[in-house]
């Protein structure tokens, strides 16, 4: 997607970087003294586009959500963090209305008009008291900064994520703003993503669908693998037209648009992998010279989510074995003669065996706190990168006490 | 498979319980200190039949094996732990050839006649000193004892792993034996499985094949995912008809033998999982009720696979809700109205919501040695049961440290 890196540039700020967003992030005693509930709104109604789990079970929310976006207009999202309202039966349905009700009512908006996201312990109904006082106090406290919403949608995450950048539309400036909240895994496979982009173009609702399903096959369904989802991942984005452009249809606007919204997206969905629990170092995995991009992608991912090539990461023992074998087991076409594989610059593998000689080398290319394994199949055109980390003792500290 | 549990006895030995099989295990100089050089003969020719890695990459001892299985007759296997001779090219098929060759000039039998397994590092060429060294002390080491031969083909297993079993085929008593390497993993996703059987019922090589596969999809083929298999993964069956039976035909000789085989691979499959790398717990995970057993098999498997399951079981935390999030995303066919999950026997989800008041009782239940858990799908006939085991810190140290 990214042909024309001159057409966007970086921008300080998250949300409320594109007009006419407000943002707020407060504690309301879902967590114990963390920020734990989060607001966005836009001063005008807003055109809407989300992507959701694909996970057979659906948290009430996302059920929620989707009715929304169904609809295409919207103009704030509520989420709090501390509790999924995942696997609660027909009163997690109530408390997610009544969470976008009480937001409504706050706001002086309709219901329909609000989406609601939730994150955190799965099966647990919400504590409506604690979101009943809290969201009157969301509402007073929104402001032009997304620090503290950035903030109040974590769990496990070690540092709030988020991102802007600024391109044009029919020659005027538009600016695309986003936060996201890690999915406090090594990938995304069951604890929850969320993502909330927002933007001042003014994008027809099925325009924002379709670049956002772009962006996110570029973004966070590079950090996950098909399938592996949680109840509640959700993506959103929110389009208020605020900047004064022409709308978003000819199709070189849709290229800058999407290529914006497509960066904002992968730099949260990298900051994702970064924060994996215990994670020491962001690894990009490459595989080219598949017979087809279909197998360029499954021998990334097997690569990727590899417990032995993850735990080799944590150690940064250039274990190249490891890599060869998953591909082996990918299910892509692999002609053992033809693999080669590169542990940053260094080769490791040529014609399907061990180079000598770079073991220590190769062990620190293993060591940045960016590493890239590129492997080259040998047999096509097809080509697949995606991100995943290191898996270290600390992730199994974390997810072996997450209640208690 | 198993339907007449009185059709068979356990007893003890492993792979020289039957008759007329011999075993060594000697230290050669791959490993350190420890035995790393297994031979197990026959005293007469042997039907043969093997189950071999579905891994792209295979290493050059599953190769040189699957043309000894064709032809069907053998007399020896010979196996080294610390290398894999995987990835290792022209000069890995050599070595292997070589390994075969000098076995068989130690015994005195045809090299087409030997079968050869390695187990260890991925990728470094064997050391074939150590080898040529090796293999004439273990023909010279040769006993009725099956003891060192278990625990030359170990390599991060914490203890060896042996099974027998008598039962009767025409009315006279026969023995099947074996021995297995831990994958030393979690589950035998990418470290190798091998597994090695005996006995001396007389079973012609198409008949021993089909046993052989029904054994396994009942054993080793339930403690791993499809095609997540190493290079090296290999079960193997000897026949040497020294009982004095009627060769296994007719069909109630098939499923008492089959059976017997059995009951001898599951005790070494379970005996895997129980000796994951850092596993505290042996856990059963049991789906019923799925739309059928594809069904079953799916969310079984993305539940004994789950990394917030597994760390879950080894923090013993009852944290249900990952449990029916892994059954959401497993392609399963699944209701949420309709769940309900159980550890051990307490119920801690019914009609897709968590029960109340039963945390301790659950947290109890999964802190025992063997857990079990058991989810109703609630919606047809379909059935699976795998093993899997808790996810520790100690299985991230062995791993990523594995070559230094």
């Amino acid at each position: 997607v990214i042909t024309e890196p001159l057409s966007w540039q970086r921008t300080s700020g998250g949300v409320t970087a594109p007009r006419g967003f407000l943002a707020a992030g407060v504690h309301c005693g879902i967590k114990q003294r963390k920020r734990d509930l989060a607001l966005v709104v836009s001063e005008c109604e807003a055109t809407v586009a989300g992507v959701f789990t694909t996970n057979r079970i659906k948290a009430a929310p996302v059920l929620w959500c989707q009715e929304v976006v169904r609809r295409g207009v919207a103009r704030a999202v509520v989420v709090n963090s501390g509790n999924a309202n995942a696997c609660t039966g027909e009163r997690g349905l109530r408390d997610a209305r009544e969470m976008a009700e009480r937001t409504a009512q706050a706001l002086g908006i309709s219901p329909h008009q609000v989406l609601v996201a939730s994150t955190g312990v799965i099966g647990v109904p919400l504590p409506m008291e604690a979101l009943r006082r809290g969201i009157p106090l969301a509402a007073r406290s929104l402001s032009r900064s997304g620090e503290e919403a950035a903030e109040a949608i974590l769990t496990t995450d070690a540092f709030p994520k988020t991102s802007a950048v600024v391109t044009t539309v029919g020659g005027v400036q538009v600016t695309v703003g986003g936060m996201a909240k890690g999915a406090g895994m090594i990938h995304p496979r069951l604890a929850t993503t969320l993502c909330f982009l927002t933007t001042d173009a003014s994008v027809p609702a099925p325009v924002l669908q379709h670049a956002l399903q772009r962006a996110v096959a570029e973004s966070f369904n590079r950090i996950t693998v098909d399938g592996d989802t949680s109840t509640n991942d959700t993506v959103l984005v929110l389009a208020n037209g605020r900047a004064g452009a022409p709308p978003v249809e000819d199709e070189r606007d849709l290229e800058r648009f999407t290529e914006a919204l497509t960066v904002v997206a992968q730099d949260l969905a990298r900051m994702v992998v970064r924060d994996g629990e215990g994670a020491q170092r962001l690894v990009e995995v490459v595989v080219e010279g598949a017979a087809d991009p279909r197998d360029a992608e499954r021998a990334a991912f097997a690569v990727a989510t590899s417990l032995l090539v993850k735990t080799m990461l944590h150690g940064g023992e250039p274990n190249w074995g490891r890599v060869v074998a998953a591909v082996g087991y990918s299910g892509a076409e692999v002609e053992e003669r033809r693999v080669a594989v590169w542990f940053g610059d260094v080769q490791v593998v040529r014609g399907g065996v061990g180079v000598e000689g770079v073991f220590h080398q190769a062990a620190q290319a293993l060591r940045q706190p960016e590493v890239r394994i590129r492997v080259d199949l040998g047999l096509g055109p097809g080509r697949a990168r995606v991100w995943t980390c290191d898996l270290g003792e600390e992730y199994v500290r974390i997810n072996g006490s997450y209640i208690t």
